[in-house]
């Protein structure tokens, strides 16, 4: 019994890094589609979509089914609220790629605003974050996941920084408006992909060390992080 | 021993429903300091918001508890799960009331762009969604949670419309950028709030039917729903 619950909870544990291969994959095609211009990419980014929607249902299927018939506890039972919570995440990490590659089509149709330098930067610290917060995960290394925990702060800066750049932009140049929005889309998008890739690893800490580190921090999010 | 599982279900459900009148009166509250101009009632939402984050621990703690001791079955295991998931749609949309408060303490100091018509028609659409997939999850009401997935379109189509509209002000007037900016933010998170009470309908029909409706449509989002 106590073999086969094993068994079980490595097929989800397969799953789940399936799933976040699938979701990092996406991150990183809609920012390749948004700095070579290709709609394809795009496209594909959007389609891919379903598959990770679909996913998602079958991890949560199978974690209720190990809750409802082999009565896990203790780290095996943090183990798959963890999961359940993560597998959300990593669905909505798919949502924000999407959104970025919706609004890659967008841009696409219109002359470069300007050259992309810091998007792509943030891109780059928003897909590391994501994949050591899986890392950890598999590692079990709460030390990890609290590195990706800090690193959001960077992300943080990058993105105010954005932020302002472009809402000089539309102020300065009306026909920017849309150009400037669709970026400010993709940065903000980026930015709560990095919001749920520290979701993950303080699910993450939970597991390993049985402690709920959330809003251990208590200050109020900045006003820019609102967009 | 049953009746024992019974009371603490119940007392999840008291707390679960605590935190659910919580977020509730701060969406309505960050709407009305929006409209009365008022950054007293903004203030209050943004530090209410920590009572909602602790709120959100000791729930998840008790659920934990709930699963790893008494071992709960079918229906009150998809009980369980669904508190887990719609506390943590509560607990986000408390973070979007937060993020509306914020963006009106920047337009409280700045004239008024224009009347606002459309932005309390939007918050009363939102609020009677969080408040109805509440009551569908209290009276285990599928039909109910089933009305309120429907109402989605209604509220998509009026945060399009007001898209549209503030996007025009920035691009006729570059003096409006700021405030109309923040106006989108402020739909964009009304429009953020109902995709959670649509969660929280979803995970209703979850736990009274067993079905899990999630991504049952399949069409990908409208570009404007990305900000």
């Amino acid at each position: 019994m106590e073999r086969r619950l094993d068994h079980d909870l490595d097929r989800v544990r397969q799953s789940l890094l399936k799933m976040g291969g699938m979701v990092e994959g996406m991150v990183a095609k809609a920012t390749k589609s948004l700095l070579e211009r290709n709609n394809d990419l795009s496209t594909e980014v959007i389609e891919g979509d379903r598959d990770v929607d679909h996913l998602e249902i079958e991890i949560d299927e199978a974690c209720h089914l190990i809750l409802g018939t082999k009565q896990p506890t203790a780290v095996d039972l943090r183990f798959l609220v963890a999961v359940m919570k993560i597998n959300s995440d990593l669905e909505r990490i798919g949502d924000s790629a999407v959104n970025i590659a919706q609004s890659v089509l967008q841009l696409n149709d219109q002359p470069i605003l300007k050259p992309y330098i810091d998007l792509p930067h943030l891109s780059t610290l928003v897909q590391a974050m994501v994949r050591k917060s899986l890392d950890a995960f598999v590692r079990r290394d709460a030390r990890l996941a609290t590195e990706v925990c800090e690193s959001d702060d960077a992300v943080d800066g990058l993105y105010k920084q954005l932020f302002r750049e472009l809402l000089t932009y539309m102020i300065e140049d009306p026909k920017t408006v849309s150009r400037a929005l669709h970026l400010l889309l993709i940065s903000r998008n980026m930015e709560r992909i990095a919001d749920h890739a520290t979701n993950i690893a303080e699910d993450v800490i939970y597991y390993v060390e049985g402690r709920d580190i959330r809003h251990s921090s208590s200050a109020p999010e900045p006003f820019s992080k609102a967009l």
